[in-house]
């Protein structure tokens, strides 16, 4: 990947993952506001949602690793920047532009980031030496856990688990797969990069177009199950 | 420890290891199901709770280390096999076979799996250095985040702080004090694991079977403290 | 930082420290025994309240590093035996000496604690040798993560997001911040150490005594919001 955006195939990976850190950040900021945090909260929050999933990575990959944006700063920054600027001008957006938390520039801004993050995630896995399944958790990590830990810390459903949300960790991990075999298979970088990406991003549309959804189980067996094993609250 | 199972000690502490690792991928797998999570969710916890204790054991020794399971992927293979497998056939093997979560055989792997992390985490620890009761930490750690990780996700009471489901963190830290207090005696590597294995699995069956409970506050007084420190949620 | 307490302004700091984890401890394990949390629950809990944001922001350094309380295991020794001494102590000395938990004393070593901390995160990222903005995370993450994995583990809100309960984590970045700032500008060792605690011990006092907290959102229209985004489940 190259360092800094640019009009390469490496370049616009790096624009990507900008794109879809901000992203990120801007939609942790307002879930976390919508439960409550102030401010401050929502900048953790935020930034949690946008760099947590490539620094559990990092912390994964070891090996004298530290966490990405201790050192790219500016990933830092845009997380911050995008969380901060969200929580103050999202009430006066939502009324004078008409935006909306469902609207498309932010879905594709939304699949762009899956599909830039489980890319660069697994690359980062495989330049580690880690073989190419490990390689491909990687990119699930990167692309999914840092929405995982926002919504630990908001106290919500954790959206990765469940399919009522759309197929999100099943779209990253399409990507992170076919950005693993077409690299196996030989092909130039852009190549790889372009296949994975587009394979995220797709998956992911396509399951909220068709509203596709992995099986579940039914929900009075499992609560019946659950409770048998222990859980003595009950299940919401 | 032995590289892969064999009929020494070693290598049955290897076995039991496996054993335990896709036993834990099971229950987390079907908990998961059980709070509707799909079949991507249901293998990711069931992964979490089989290799998360020892993730995070790795993580804090640092050093250098990468999560054990980013080199030894046979843990990712029985780990997503095994809670892949328990999604899709335990409807099916609960009404065909009459299996269920309370099963002995069940409870007979998960107390296996007890035995052999707290042992092997210890192991890990004395081996990278620290101090004794560092190294009791990384055993409790290894037999217990896992599940700890697991409940967080799933949104449920987090088992090892609680006694009401048996003292699961108790066996796991009288193992691992038990196999480092051996170790530290200088009798033979079989001794040592033997001792902390059996501890363990002894301390975790005794528990269930007099029922026995660590003291707990009486919870009216408890609610108001908790109340009274800032939390104006209540519990449940 | 000094090795050991001593009356230097560096010994004074280590001092602070040891307070701080020791505070941080009793709070976490009453909390904890609120929920319901056993003996070793609680001692499970008040340590990880102590030592947890230190050890969060040693795995984001990384770099080869280890949970710092696995090579000082004092650390480990002083929020066991805080715990658990909460925990089996506090009913009587509630009873017996009219102890509470606003007691004016548990709120100044809390906040001695938060001041401490914030200097000695800041202080270790820019040993470490990241940039300023990322040694003032390492400040925060030092001085509130483990209170956020304290709240996650216990299922309460996440104290340092709300400002219901006093401008915790403001404080944080408030002591951190002048403590990186004053070494920027070249003074020497004591003024930053005092600079730091002094801004973050005040930040919080000043926040409780005139009841200053950060800007929230409306929480109706915040929780359509967030309902409209995917969460079907409505919030508290």
């Amino acid at each position: 990947m190259a360092r800094y955006p640019g009009l390469s195939v490496p370049g616009l990976l790096r624009l990507s993952d900008y794109v879809g850190t901000a992203s990120f950040a801007v939609t942790g900021s307002l879930l976390a506001a919508g439960v409550g945090a102030d401010l401050l909260g929502c900048a953790v929050i935020g930034t949690t949602t946008a760099v947590g999933g490539g620094t559990v990575r990092d912390l994964l990959l070891g090996n004298g690793r530290r966490a990405f944006w201790m050192e790219e700063v500016e990933y830092l920054y845009i997380s911050l920047a995008a969380a901060v600027a969200a929580f103050l001008l999202w009430p006066a957006a939502e009324r004078g532009l008409g935006l909306g938390l469902n609207d498309a520039w932010l879905e594709a801004t939304d699949a762009l980031g899956v599909g830039a993050f489980c890319v660069i995630g697994a690359m980062n896995g495989l330049r580690a030496g880690v073989p190419p399944v490990a390689a491909v958790v990687c990119g699930v990590v990167t692309a999914t856990f840092g929405g995982a830990i926002r919504d630990v810390l908001c106290e919500r459903p954790v959206r990765i688990l469940h399919s009522y949300a759309s197929m999100y960790a099943t779209a990253a991990a399409g990507g992170a797969t076919i950005y693993v075999l077409v690299r196996l298979a030989g092909l130039p970088t852009p190549a790889r990069i372009l296949a994975g990406v587009f394979t995220g991003m797709a998956l992911r549309a396509a399951s909220e177009h068709w509203d596709l959804r992995l099986p579940v189980y039914d929900s009075d067996t499992a609560r019946q199950t659950a409770a048998a094993k222990g859980d003595h609250r009950g299940f919401p």
